[in-house]
């Protein structure tokens, strides 16, 4: 089954199950487990950290017809889970498909107010107040230098045994109306990637380090103690994109080659 | 001095001053007495009731030069704020303003999600959970009869001595992605009056009511059991509207001769 679901992460510590600790994946396989009186692991495309929410998460799960027909339909589960978590489809999924090794590509966005007389209270628990005047054009330009493939590691926690090269798609920062808005999407993110890059990102908008930064932190190839990892909750999971589906099973091969499944990362929180 | 600001009404028991409970007013009068070291008052348009929220929300406050000179900017007003309230502007009101008395118009909007798996999970302390289909059409066709000078008795709770004939200029349900959302203008608004109107409008969406329904609860003229006053928190005061400067004392000389000043509403929650 493939499952397209929204949390608000606020009040979860992530998305991985934790004992003793409310998660995302704990809700959820607590939900399913009750309906279908069975055990149903459940397995995600971005391993999201404390904090962060989803728009467009997908997962997985391998159930029998039994259990399906026990869980009914999206409206039945939803009544059963708290309402910071919210299933928006549940389909039978394509041969081949595995939410977290076949997907393309991941896009989050990072919401960021630089005036307190933009800032929209009810937006606040999604967006970081940041005390400087930022340039848009000057973060766009260093941005440039994060594009394509590279080792990110100087942005990554790092984890034994696992690669930190990741392809960067795109990265913009636009100006809405109460806050500047960063999208980026790449094949996968390492851990607290994005939040690495927001904070490499917010010294060359506000002026105190030139647009050239963070591509010298990139290429530093290791860990960067003057940047700061962002806070969560700016950050959302947006959509994770998937080949056709005859693609599918070539997709999950060419994605578990890359990375060993032990130390793989593709949290970006 | 007229301000312009917001707040997330999900913490305050509304907008205006309660002994020992936390409202609007009470906070903003609060830093502003603190910050002036002196007793200011403030007035707004629309006196939102207990969860309501504000995205345009105005108030106006009489003060010397010395004391704004002690308040400085919007931006040190915000950092005293709790992060619930954001002051967007501060700036000298023109002769005859009055935030209340001289506005022409309120807006606002009522947010329901009637499908589980639409929900956003990150705007459920905007949005009203309901559990039966809404057909758009049918509200809307419903919306025409409230359109226009009426007494709305049968859509508030009364109030000795103060009239209760509004002018609705506007009433219109869209389909958006993630909910249906109610816009409704008037002149003014009775206590209480807009979430009554939403009650008689759900009912004729999924289907148990007639569209000729709120029309008759209307001509009813007094209020009416059937129509249930829905929750605050799906309910956001979105704008206010006056008229040019020149025309500002002769709006609030008519505001003021339709309504007495004990007794009149325009309080929607």
């Amino acid at each position: 089954m493939r499952l397209d679901l929204s949390y608000d992460g606020t009040d979860f510590h992530g998305w991985a199950v934790q004992t003793e600790l409310r998660t995302v994946q704990g809700e959820l396989m607590r939900v399913f487990d009750m309906l279908t009186r069975d055990h149903i692991e459940i397995y995600c495309a971005g391993r999201t950290d404390a904090g962060v929410h989803a728009r467009g998460q997908v997962a997985h799960l391998d159930i029998t017809q039994r259990q399906w027909d026990a869980l009914e339909d999206a409206g039945r589960v939803n009544r059963a889970l708290p309402a910071d978590i919210r299933i928006h489809r549940m389909e039978r999924a394509p041969a081949g498909f595995d939410a977290r090794f076949a997907a393309m590509w991941r896009r989050y966005t990072y919401r960021v107010c630089d005036r307190s007389t933009l800032m929209n209270p009810l937006m606040r628990r999604q967006t970081l107040t940041y005390h400087r005047a930022l340039d848009i054009d000057a973060m766009n330009e260093a941005a440039r230098s994060l594009l394509g493939l590279h080792d990110f590691a100087a942005y990554c926690k790092p984890r034994d045994f696992s690669s930190t090269v990741r392809s960067v798609q795109s990265l913009v920062w636009r100006r809405e109306a109460d806050s500047c808005v960063m999208t980026i999407q790449a094949d996968a993110f390492c851990h607290s990637m994005v939040r690495s890059i927001v904070g490499a990102m917010l010294p060359v908008g506000d002026g105190r380090q030139p647009t050239t930064w963070p591509g010298q932190v990139l290429a530093g190839g290791e860990r960067n103690v003057g940047v700061t990892v962002m806070p969560p909750h700016p950050l959302v999971l947006e959509e994770v994109g998937y080949p056709p589906d005859e693609q599918l099973a070539a997709r999950q091969r060419v994605t578990r080659d890359m990375r060993t499944l032990d130390g793989a990362c593709d949290d970006p929180s």
